[in-house]
């Protein structure tokens, strides 16, 4: 048990396990090449089991040393997903699970620690950005709503229902083809359609950016604060040098004018 | 009327229209859904009715109890608003106004502290913006009417009249299809149109920009601000204790002199 | 002279002007417009030659003043060229200055400070922006006559000439129908093009991203400077007393010392 | 030899060098003029190779004079990569090598110092971008290899290949038709396409969105730094001034009372 442990936590193991993941990325690459799949593609085919047949081993281990805490980093609950989309039986209508076994190579996050700080770091930014995404949402599907209801009828491809709705708010929001492609044949139809577009682009847009200084400001206040704090720091610590220092001088003075009085 | 007040003060009564405009917002999204129309549609408008109803007894209530100063919170009168487009009759040329009734789930805007204070803040960055958006609509008249000279003519769909060149000139400000779509046609009647877009693009682009970084930097200068002030009080409350330390030392000092004297 | 001018400085006057150019805005706007000229076309006409007439008399008024001061206000020499262009004959190839007319709008921005203020920070910001733009200029040449050489001969329309190609990089900078209307196109012939065009792309926004982070920190930086300048002094300040009542105090036990002595 | 280091290291030779660069650019420009070359080719052929003759000497000069110590400055290095494609045989395969000659333009940068300090700082910018830039493109081949898996059998000119898919995923990225042109045309075939799509927008447009802002606030942070530390310096220096003065008042005073004592 203690050797498992020893072994499981040694950097050579976690290397081995890295290198694992980037030669299954090169093999899970090969595999959509139909030259790649002619020339070698049994050999894929046997390297990719192997390897998932190590990452199974290494979970379990991870599983056996770890037990409950296993669950405790969020990066071994990633591992147990991604693997276990692998061993599903990828046929029917789960043939899409099949596509989605690349997604193994997003465990080297975990791995490589550089990266699991970046990770890390974009991951904070989202609770900071709650309130202003509820918004967001709020504002996507009121106008969903309306867009439905004052263009579903003509142009149903488009506007059809709340969900086609939104998803041509989104492509509006990124300003993809949002005039030549969508609102100018509207405006063809309701030419008053602009009221409802170019509000929605507006405050849309004014928002995003706004959730964006949101975070530029936090990040620099956080990296500001830290600074600002040693700085502060340091003033201080001179400036209760020099406090000490008069208050000793007053004490002293204090102390010979009782001898002296004596 | 005490009772009144008290009953609209209790967080009960916010967390009961709360929950009530978000049944709203189910209710007026399903009734775009002809499949649930069919299943439940008359369900579905009396829920809305009974609503609406609790609604405007809600704004009734407060008025009773707050009288002039209901107008004060400007979220009363957009709840004012909202309501009171629910209660129009909806007909021929208002029929517009059925699709705005989903407005009404904005209500809870007002209602969720967390969302009025980034709508505020929101509204708040606008004051700041009126001089550049001032001149940006003066930089819109003065190149919509260029535009409508120059290519109304030959392009009456998208430089027809000023209305028309100004939403061309959006359209171009957003780049959406501004080269494929628009300048590249206009191009190959007047060779030189280029020498009128391209400054269009830079100087819009860059005043835009401007406005934004505008933004950031007064919003970053606000957290700057309370947040350095708090750091100088600690410096000078400090550098305060010593000033006054020195001047008991020196006036303990002198009065002893003047003891020894006599 | 002197009368006069106290006339051209009084509030009253510019007021007066300021009020002339909005009246001009709206009946060069009107003119625009087929309905209001045949409405009212003679009218407009005279207003605008009338109100032409107002800016001539102004300007020489001015003139008579200032004499050659008048040519150090970057705004009298903008004013003296778009009243100018009114004077010119706009018939035959000069007919583009007829479009040109509604420039004289733009004159407001030099009466009402607040639209002064915030154009002069905008070209405040252009010196700083002088080697960055002068670098963009020399990889747009470069790539310009790279792209002419590579796709000229198959793709006339596009990059037949370094102007075309210039113009064509310039929509691929902005990403209008960057891949869809021009890339694709070309890679259809040119199967290695994307080795051009993404390193284009990715260098060119790369450069106008620093571009406008430089304008950010430096705008920043303006605004702390001149803030933590102050927050210092007030620190220094304090600093300054408390030395000052320290040698104070040496001084007053020194010459006791001596007093003493003798 | 020595005479040779000073004529190399002359601020007129290094001007002179400029003056030829940008004739050079001049030269290098009109020969993609047809009008021009019929005008005056022999002429610009003759200067081309003169020029290239002066930069081969002027390098073999520099080779000379520094040795070994002629590969530490990069931008020696890239002038000998430019220089020396303008020697290589650009015939057949290699004609390519023909357009790659205006790059010898480039050299200019490394002449004066302004463009030198810009690309300097656009490079320095490069490292801090490693971390995030390693994820994206783990990102990108993750989404390419599930595209092609997903997509490449419906739509081999977009999804083909990994390759075809990473450049589909790119254009996607900078938002150019990533609706209209290629997401709506998918959902025709595969009505959830839009799970893998907007996902991958938003996450790479939010990886790309924070790369920028990590440089933003490193830029800041540097100029922030060493203005913070002069600030903070100034404020101790009077500190330990203070400090000073007291402990000589201190010092002052024990030795008084000692030679009081005697």
């Amino acid at each position: 048990m203690n050797q498992l442990k020893s072994l499981i936590e040694s950097r050579r193991f976690d290397l081995a396990i890295t290198v694992l993941i980037v030669v299954n990325a090169v093999t899970l690459g090969l595999e959509t090449s139909e030259r790649a799949m002619n020339a070698a593609g049994p050999l894929l085919v046997v390297l990719d089991r192997a390897i998932l047949a190590v990452f199974v081993a290494e979970l379990l281990a991870r599983f056996i040393v770890y037990r409950t805490d296993f669950f405790r980093d969020p990066w071994r609950i990633f591992d147990l997903v991604v693997v276990g989309i692998a061993l599903m039986p990828a046929t029917g209508s789960l043939s899409v699970l099949r596509a989605l076994r690349i997604l193994r190579v997003l465990r080297i996050i975990g791995m490589v620690p550089s990266l699991r700080r970046v990770v890390g770091g974009l991951i904070a930014a989202l609770p900071g950005m709650g309130s202003i995404m509820l918004l967001l949402s709020l504002v996507y599907y009121v106008f969903s709503v309306m867009a439905t209801k004052l263009f579903g009828a003509a142009f149903p491809d488009w506007f059809g229902t709340i969900a086609l709705s939104a998803y041509s708010l989104f492509q509006i929001m990124t300003l993809e083809s949002w005039s030549m492609g969508i609102v100018r044949p509207v405006m063809a139809v309701f030419p008053w359609a602009w009221l409802f577009f170019i509000p929605f682009i507006v405050s849309t847009t004014f928002t995003v950016l706004n959730l964006f200084i949101g975070i530029i400001v936090s990040a620099m206040q956080e990296e500001h604060d830290a600074e600002a704090t040693a700085e502060r720091q340091a003033l201080q610590n001179e400036q209760e040098l020099i406090l000490a220092e008069i208050r000793a001088l007053r004490a002293e003075l204090r102390q010979r004018a009782e001898t002296s009085k004596t």
